[in-house]
């Protein structure tokens, strides 16, 4: 278990990881935003994440553990949190201050609020020609749907996510979401290395290295995922359709059901996998069956294959079913769960998933960052669990602003 | 409509871009490694992929135009290629060498498959000290399960997302796949921001800044995006269950079929929403009942919310629907295929969507590049468009190798 750090130290922890160094303010709220800078903290970036005296909304968020919200344990981890009134004065200023000690900033109101309440980049940038900005939105700092409310679910939509993640055909039941955030996680990410990389541009270029602009959305970022489809769109009119949880041009590899109601993903469609699959069901004559001798004849037959895998994998909890699988080297994978992955002896061995000590809730399950670095452990990458709001306000307006503490 | 450019050159262009000057070498194939590597190359550092003499296998997917593989335009976008057979003792040594003149290298063979061909990170970085070396695999270089063969689909399924992209209590079709190789994506953005980043550090520690070696996988690229379930479950015991389109707190959220069969995603949760919602629908005596005067009683009654949104949907075309809510200011989209995003005037207007001219299949549909910096236009980010294997063997040869063009 890692050691409890309320007031994080610099030492010889942070100065190996790579971003050691790079001071970065978030006015970040929700998802987008504080996702970036949760990235930059984990590569040892020092964030100070501002937020208004009632702290960040998302704090309201999902379950509460000691009064004190379980994700943002992960959410806030390796930040500082400060809190400024940004209808303040004093606060004002001091956020101008403090933005003039940055490299970076990261930010993610609707388009225009900033410029609103005298905060635009112009004006950060003048105390600061070196400071690089990141303005993530739904759907971009400028077009004609710059001023539509932005919604995680709408990002999915428009950017063409939703309408692959369904089944063929079925028009009862809505395509489902990923469950997730996902539009909003995929522009964080963006927004995170599109900030170092102006960093590192900025830092080579030497004292005349001025600070970037960035425009980060959501729409945009699904929308970059949508792999080949438009030029193939643009040259043939093709729009692609969803195709449930199999995949159009290889068989068999599909998603099957199990004794205990939970699912086994199988990629079984290469010749000699799929001889295999078809001896670990019992189902050998199919292996031999020249219908089935190749892909192309798999696919035509793909619905018989997949009756055959599921009469199978329906005998067997789905743990079981991957087990006799793995046994003869037949990719699967049941569809893990939260328990699932807590428990997976990979993860574990790996702290990819790891207990933590939350000094504010106690010890409480993190996942490793998703980047591992030679000669530095996944545990020393979680400095500290995310803080209270405000509780660095004395630290960071003391270090960075040089205030005295107030009585 | 983009200038066509086979040969590319360095110009003011390049260098506006952050990445300018950024030497990284490409081992890669598929998607994960060479989908970071096109980040970096859209920000301006100087990739060369480098690729069996028959071409990364990724060619032979999907449509073509005039013989060449229409995605590969998108994909293997501002990178110079060059063939290499890795197995041939030249080869190998030219691929050392080019190692010491690069600043990063990102691989995605099979954990070990480098060391056993004798170019593993302690050999290149034996030449070249400062070089980062990214790894891309299924599962990461160490653990139990180290060494089993990576499919995306089966790292959405470990990772924790297949389980959660569902209808609840739908037991007759599996979870479908989001329909993209979602966790090449994020393992590959995630290799992108480290390799970045290692950079940063590297070069702000001068002279004896030496080069990271970085651990990136599908599985926890994927599982890093659960939110706080890790804790959440952990503490509680909790485990999140898919909730379809619908969001279980908060109502009316969700997703409604339409008169032409396309699907209509609405946020109507918020007070003020809601009766503005209930009004276009004609159904104003729903916002007045006082069962739905707040989000808990709606979503106690989201059923006969949805019921009666949907009741109104199914009358209109999608986007007539979208039309007449969005008149109201009611957030909504339709789920956009691959026509509606390439015909959408917001995504026109900012260039999200282009028209780009590539030498080897001519004019296709582009996505921009997923962020902006300001001062660079969207065009001037894709310099050129996806080369053919070994396009650039005797450029790169030269310029970094300094050997003279073979007769």
């Amino acid at each position: 278990m890692s050691t409890a750090r309320t007031a994080p130290e610099s030492g010889p922890t942070q100065s190996a990881l790579p971003l050691a160094g790079l001071r970065v303010l978030e006015l970040g709220h929700y998802i987008a935003g504080p996702f970036a800078t949760r990235l930059l903290a984990d590569m040892g970036a020092e964030v100070v994440k501002v937020e208004p005296p009632e702290g960040d909304p998302i704090r309201g968020w999902g379950s509460k553990a000691q009064g004190h919200p379980v994700w943002f344990s992960i959410h806030g981890r390796n930040k500082l949190s400060v809190t400024l009134d940004l209808k303040n004065p004093r606060d004002k200023a001091r956020l101008v201050k403090l933005a003039a000690r940055a490299d970076a900033l990261v930010e993610n109101f609707r388009p225009g609020y900033l410029e609103r309440i005298g905060l635009g980049p112009e004006v950060l940038q003048a105390e600061n020609p070196r400071l690089v900005i990141a303005r993530v939105s739904g759907y971009g700092q400028d077009g004609p749907y710059r001023d539509k409310p932005a919604f995680g679910a709408i990002g999915e939509a428009m950017g063409g996510l939703r309408h692959l993640t369904a089944n063929p055909g079925q028009t009862e039941l809505p395509p489902p979401r990923c469950g997730i955030s996902i539009s909003d996680d995929l522009a964080g990410m963006y927004a995170a290395m599109a900030v170092v990389s102006a960093c590192w541009g900025r830092d080579r270029a030497g004292q005349e290295g001025r600070g970037r602009i960035i425009d980060i959305n959501l729409v945009d970022s699904v929308m970059s995922l949508m792999e080949g489809m438009l030029p193939e769109y643009g040259l043939t009119g093709k729009i692609r359709q969803p195709a449930g949880a199999a995949i159009p041009t290889a068989a068999p590899t599909n998603t099957y059901p199990c004794a205990d109601g939970k699912w086994l993903c199988v990629a079984g469609n290469s010749d000699l996998i799929f001889r295999r699959l078809m001896g670990a069901i019992g189902r050998p004559e199919l292996a031999a069956d020249p219908r089935m001798a190749d892909n192309a004849g798999r696919c035509a037959n793909a619905a018989e294959l997949d009756a055959a895998i599921a009469a199978w994998t329906r005998t067997l909890p789905a743990k079981d079913a991957q087990d006799a699988l793995e046994a003869v080297d037949v990719p699967c994978s049941r569809l893990y769960d939260i328990r699932d992955i807590a428990e997976d002896p990979h993860f574990r061995a790996r702290d990819s998933v790891m207990t933590v000590q939350d000094p504010l809730i106690g010890p409480v399950l993190h996942p490793a960052a998703p980047f591992r670095f030679d000669g530095v452990a996944p545990r020393d990458m979680v400095r500290w669990t995310g803080p209270a709001a405000g509780a660095h306000n004395a630290r960071v307006f003391g270090e960075w602003l040089g205030e005295e503490a107030e009585a």
